[in-house]
């Protein structure tokens, strides 16, 4: 199983792009890379090099580029040129952490979309209270959605789940401001019935965004808009009230002590939260997978997305969504 | 400064909202109370009667009930004879804890809306990390909108910001899923060009919502779908945070000790977030403030809701959104 790596994109890159590498190769035996990147730089952070081979890329796409016209006219970037051997078929997926928007250029212009497939989408995994996670999609690949869109994200997210997390009918809901079918605005009320009526989609109904981390639904569909800006809300929420329990705990030498005897409580309760452990963002209903680490990834969050590539790959998720976007069309 | 109450809404009626009745009796020697619900309930739980005369309401709408046709069937219910009341200038302003849609029905259908406004919107006030709080609307009046009724929202926002909330100048943001101009939706583009031009607004461009509890702007503008979805993940995500926290801190004896030491500042951390302290939710665009407090609101909750409604009605809001609406027109 031969994997591209943007070795170049992300915070801390290459560093800890390459710890993640070098990680994976160990723990994944059949696993084999080709990493794109400025050769000098990852070479000597790079462990082992019988099964990965550096590509060297000139230019790098930065996180400030304009994203289609970086993808344009950076044809000599880690990330084009990763983007590229998938294209060519040298790789079976690729994982970046750089610049989202261009990521997701690559993805369409040179990786390509499925056939069938009009809109792909981003789709990231979620923690929950329980551990289980959910995956929600679009979280903002296209920033409008049309009803038909909606059921295809319901389509793709049900596949990763059960063919990459291993869920048995895996429950989709609909992103709406109610559970009652007759809640919410005209997208969500038309979507509803689509998905109602879809044969082989486990559709629970309207779940609202109160209930996600309670782990109300395994697939949650929405439109791109909708699902970024609940996606930012939650990390925003978490990290200012984190923000405010460590201003709490550090306040006075009575409530450091308390915090000293809380550590490894608080330190599991960080760890439930943490984003790292499911991997990255999925972009869905391209001819391979394409894996959007977080652009703060350190080695461990990378390492994820590396494996979930791997085990995207490894159970042909675009061909099973292709056969049954072409089913439903019949 | 006469206002009228619904003694019957909300999870903790007619015993909380009385008590919160009491305490706004004492605190505001100008106000006086017209109360509609159960007499024979609430006489026993008033305590001032020289200015609050108690109205006798035999139905009562319930969180239940579907809000328009209660509204329309439920002419003796607690809510409507409130809301007959404002609309009959017998109050100026009034307040329920009750079945939101039905408020928001009877806000429309009794009270009517200010002419000019094209839809009213539900704007309740958020707390931010460093106390200030910010008002975001429209919250889930209309889960459809146009640019224009975001523009309208900019307005009446503004308006109850400065008169209200004292902010000079306040701060307009329309929420978005990027800072930059060309970023968001077909609405949120066009949203941006109108509140670009509108002269009489402070607009500082797209606000994230990653931001909000920051405190990135004193008026937050969006469509009724998304406003509801973000108040909602912002609960759920604290919800969520607060429940996993409390598992921690009761997880074994050592950190039930650390938790004891904590006790303090966890408080002030959880007054800090409590919505209680703002008020309700405003429902602006009609012609008299009608303000929905949260329907498990306490006697505190309850009397901020009736604080709240006291400086609409006396910084006269309606009257000038619209004046400014009108003004706008021209």
């Amino acid at each position: 199983m031969k994997l591209a790596i943007d070795a170049m994109g992300g915070d801390h890159a290459p560093e800890q792009i390459i710890a993640g590498v070098n990680r994976a190769l160990k723990d994944m035996p059949d696993l084999e890379l080709l990493i794109f990147g400025d050769q000098a730089k990852i070479a000597p952070l790079l462990e082992e090099s019988a099964r990965a081979e550096i590509v060297h890329a000139p230019d790098v796409i930065l996180g400030t580029d304009e994203p289609v016209r970086a993808v344009r006219r950076k044809k000599d970037s880690s990330l084009v040129m990763m983007a590229q051997a998938v294209a060519d078929q040298q790789a079976a997926a690729c994982v970046s952490a750089g610049n989202t928007g261009a990521l997701m250029a690559a993805g369409l212009f040179v990786v390509g979309r499925i056939e069938g497939v009009e809109r792909p989408a981003l789709a990231p995994t979620f923690p929950t209270v329980d551990g289980a996670g959910f995956v929600m999609l679009d979280a903002g690949a296209n920033s409008d959605a049309k009803p038909e869109h909606l059921l295809q994200y319901a389509v793709m997210g049900s596949v990763y789940a059960e063919k990459v997390r291993g869920i048995e009918k895996p429950r989709v809901g609909l992103l709406n401001i109610g559970t009652e079918e007759k809640k919410g605005n005209d997208l969500t009320k038309a979507a509803y019935k689509l998905l109602s009526d879809a044969p082989d989609l486990h559709f629970i109904g309207n779940v609202e965004s109160r209930e996600l981390l309670n782990g109300v639904a395994d697939v949650v569909v929405t439109d791109g808009f909708t699902g970024n800006m609940v996606l930012k809300t939650i990390e925003g929420s978490a990290l200012s009230i984190f923000s405010m329990l460590k201003t709490a705990l550090t306040a006075s030498a009575k409530s450091k002590i308390g915090a000293l005897l809380l550590k490894d409580e608080l330190r599991g309760l960080k760890n439930k939260m943490d984003y790292a452990e499911y991997g990255g963002a999925g972009l869905f209903g391209l001819r391979a997978p394409v894996i959007k680490a977080h652009g703060s990834s350190d080695a461990n969050a990378f390492y994820h997305a590396i494996e979930q590539a791997h085990k995207m790959a490894q159970a042909n998720v675009p061909a099973i969504i292709q056969s049954q976007i072409a089913s439903g069309k019949e």
